[in-house]
């Protein structure tokens, strides 16, 4: 826990990691839009929100990044092979699209029950989709499994230093974006955009300050966090399927746990409120676990009173039904 | 009505007027998407659809193009007075974000009744916020008689010459971001758009086909170019907000009649279906005139079928109530 980024840290990345990163996908992306609400700031009241528009990419989700710089960074013979990951769906969405982009195989390995809309849209990138286990674990087990026996190259949605530096980029961009910072308040499933954050800030900005925010119903990082050290795996039931994580990673719990400054937990009802203000406010789509991150700055309000405070639309891939949950 | 654009029309605007408010907005506003879906081309059929994001700009409407580009025309002198204009929503958005943006004073005129959401996010936008009269021409009147008492620059939401360079400056974009188009697909309010478009593509592209979209009812576009001439007013009734016009313009009509490939009218059922499937397929907060286009490329689809035909999502700024409608 800090109050600036000044300790020593154990970063599983680097800040040259991310300009590469940034450099990679750069042909590919193109930066999303940094805005201020007028509207917002009102409905949350004394803070001033910067909301980084990562709805706005291609797959409607940032883990774009991530699958974008991950790719880019394979060898030609692992491009020939082709690459495996498992998913719910923004992850494989990202791989899909990237493999697309750069003529790469693309398999993805989701639960059984797993949203429809997300597995219609995998398959229309032209990736392989494969149903097997009952959760996301049991995904990544198949995943794991497959990829030893077709030589396929597996792509970790956190456990990896290329994903976890494209979503670094994230917070390049930020800055460049933006005049003054004092803190983002990002929501977390596995924690590339924290750690992302961190490993920026602390290289270039270190009195900005980092807050993660996760469901009460996937609080697993939070009490491993709280902890200091990781928790045995809670089984996650949350509306924000994006952030329905069960486990902590070895790749970034040491530096969540040593450069957050700090971590709220918030209910299903604080993200479907979040959810409504936001579309409301911004008139763009958001999926729950995009709207995680503002639900968690409410609760932060008076710690961050009179600061400019940046949260992510991290993905807009909402489905009809919980659309109309949020809206009724 | 023609082919392909080779007959001499009268063009309001040259494409060098329209260069020139590519390069005034340029620092304020920057490109949007041009993306392909392949879940909304499987969900249409016999078409390739490129969806071009004018939902992305800063107040979620390409209208902010056409503000800008007429508020960075004026002159100091008219800059310092300041300007006012009549709106239903979106131009009035335009004309507030371009005024705080230039330091230059806006007021808006809307109608009593006039959607609240759009009211909160001009006023929140600094504006000055009059409301006048049962509908929009009452309001129009108001602004009229405004202007001349308090030395205000009228600024008309589609008979001024820099109004319409900006609302072409989309189809210069489509066209650096497109490797191939057959035509375009535009829903038509006062005609900014489809003008803008025809400017463009008949210097450039001229093989390339226009035609326009208009609500069933809000006709008098429509009967106006079947006519050949102008119809008297019918008073509009439709969901689509957007396009809920009861007029033609002088500025826009004899390009309309002479340069469009054809016209055609969608229902509020057939716009509310649009609306519904471009959220599914592209996971973007879609108002119904931002639909309007592909509902009417869907009445198309046989006259087009086999080419690349751009649509434009006009801008994303749906109330609740007509979420709900469109998820019921």
């Amino acid at each position: 826990m800090r109050d600036c980024i000044t300790t020593a840290m154990t970063l599983p990345i680097s800040l040259d990691d991310v300009l590469a990163a940034r450099d990679r996908i750069a042909p590919w992306l193109t930066p999303t839009p940094l805005r201020n609400y007028p509207e917002l700031d009102a409905a949350i009241g004394g803070v001033r929100i910067l909301v980084k528009h990562e709805n706005h990419q291609p797959t409607n989700a940032f883990k774009i990044r991530n699958a974008m710089s991950a790719l880019t960074a394979l060898s030609q013979e692992q491009r020939n092979r082709g690459v495996i990951g498992a998913t719910r769906g923004n992850h494989g969405l990202g791989l899909a699209y990237a493999g697309q982009a750069l003529g790469i195989p693309v398999t993805v390995v989701v639960p059984f029950g797993n949203n429809a809309d997300k597995n219609s849209g995998m398959r229309a990138l032209g990736a392989r989709l494969i149903e097997h286990g009952d959760d996301y674990d049991a995904s990544v087990a198949e995943a794991d499994r497959l990829c030893r026996d077709d030589g396929l190259t597996l792509i970790h949605s956190t456990n990896n230093r290329d994903i976890l530096s494209g979503a670094a980029t994230i917070t390049l961009e930020v800055l460049d974006q933006a005049n003054d910072l004092d803190a983002m308040v990002l929501a977390l499933g596995g924690g590339s955009q924290a750690v992302g954050a961190i490993t920026v800030l602390s290289a270039s900005r270190p009195n900005v300050r980092v807050f993660a925010v996760q469901a009460e119903g996937a609080p697993t990082g939070f009490e491993s966090w709280k902890a200091g050290k990781p928790v045995p795996r809670i089984a996650p039931h949350t509306v924000a399927d994006g952030i329905a994580t069960g486990s902590t990673y070895e790749m970034t719990f040491p530096t969540l746990r040593d450069g957050l400054s700090g971590f709220v937990l918030v209910s299903d009802s604080d993200i479907i409120d979040a959810t409504r203000i936001l579309m409301r406010c911004t008139h763009n789509l958001v999926e729950p676990a995009g709207a995680a991150g503002l639900a968690g700055l409410v609760k932060l309000r008076e710690e961050l009173a009179g600061k400019t405070v940046c949260v992510v639309i991290s993905g807009g891939n909402i489905d009809e039904e919980t659309l109309r949950k949020v809206f009724q």
